[in-house]
């Protein structure tokens, strides 16, 4: 099981668990306004602790380097990738891969989230020479989105 | 097939394909300024041709009917569907089967329209007495979506 | 939640826990072959704890006995889900919504026994005049995948 | 696009369309007896022209080639995936990206030969020093899965 490595690799890209946390309290929050940053970072770190889960963060955190370090054998190809081309789709493909776990309001608000771009996700999404983040913005959604998933059917519970 | 029997039942619960078209010009305009109505009412009919598609259209209203008429066996989870609870999330598994067929774009834009209702999904949103639209909204949200995308990799090719 | 009504509704329409567990056994007895009986009823009986798989079995029996009864307004799309079209996917597109919820492992699992069908849901799959059991074979196979999921990532933790 | 790309990659990592199609024969014949090498073989090639399923197949092959050239940064990950542990389920959750296109008809073929793996998908699946084909077998296993989908659908039209 990889908790620490996906934490630290999430860190080394530049993401904060506390900056998932916020893009999950903009979910969320609407329908808890109580809700505090710890219920919604121990909702977090929960999803961080599922292999499934692991799985995904890294493979993704791996795309993302090996296409900056310009790595990939098909340069065209990686040239859509580093550009997140919009209809290049794996990158949500990996999103689902979590989202799915969480249920069908974890895939509506990763849906919601891919278009608002809240928080640290908008930033991921701004274009930098020499950075790719194709993949990391749409986990970080991911991971946000089921976190608010969690909350709402803990809520009801 | 039943293409014809999905645009009349569609029909026959407030549904027009213009409607359908209205909520995917919402998600498609921003992307691609000089597309018609045209264009994307065929797009439409060009969905409603697919089995898979069909068979969720004729499954969702089924099920609207059937609970607006309470014939469910068990009452208390008529109840759950007919209030569209937030946690029955099978409208949206349902919805999830049609835009799977178009990618990931249909996912992510179904996820956003799904919470900005847009036209007539907010209208079929609306509690209305003796009226159950749970599984409706979300299919007409779903062919949108699905619209969007194809029309967003049509523009491409 | 409407666990004690999931166990009852699959009671009545002739599925026992133990059928559910005979399945997932066969599934997963070839990967840990001192897996007991009671460990994977365990395992089922969580399954079913979530609101979700509970929503998936609660609407799927529905459909099957409103479709026996009936009461679908279509009659001709009821004679092709009372038949079990292979090419009506929507007994299906709900079984993965409960399979998704188990990751990956659920997922192939679920389409190995789909396609062997052993125990139970070759049983329910025989055609049988004036019983639907269209989306019954289907949810029962999603849980017993799902079991064998959780019991393969139980086991390696 | 990149439908001679695909193949050219496919082919440089010991896969040939005959061999695809070997599998969705496999697959398919038990419906159709008297279907034709060249029917499905063509049935193939329509599903490399699609985006989505290319971007599959070269995010697939990237990560078999980086990983067998050992370029991933965490090493420990790396051996998972080179391994093809049975938890690390990333290359199934790209394989749905292709076979959701195709309906619930290809993911319960996926499932089906995924656990079967005939013809090359055996081959692919048998360990190799210094070669990493964890991804490859299950783009393969999706791409027939999908081919017998689009089969069946199209028999009945």
């Amino acid at each position: 099981m990889f908790y620490d490595e996906c934490v630290q690799a999430l860190l080394d890209r530049g993401v904060k668990i506390e900056d998932i946390a916020n893009c999950a309290e903009f979910l969320h929050k609407p329908y808890q306004n109580d809700i505090t940053k710890e219920e919604i970072i121990a909702n977090i770190q929960e999803i961080l602790k599922k292999r499934e889960v692991q799985n995904a963060v890294l493979t993704a955190i791996e795309l993302d380097r090996l296409c900056e370090e310009d790595k990939f054998h098909n340069k065209e190809f990686q040239k859509a990738v580093l550009d997140d081309d919009g209809l290049y789709g794996i990158d949500e493909v990996l999103a689902y891969g979590i989202c799915n776990i969480y249920g069908s309001i974890a895939l509506t608000n990763f849906g919601y989230i891919d278009k608002v771009k809240p928080g640290i996700i908008g930033v991921l999404n701004e274009p930098q020479k020499g950075c790719c983040n194709t993949f990391l913005d749409d986990i970080v959604g991911a991971i946000a989105a089921s976190a608010a998933s969690r909350l709402a059917h803990g809520k009801k519970d």
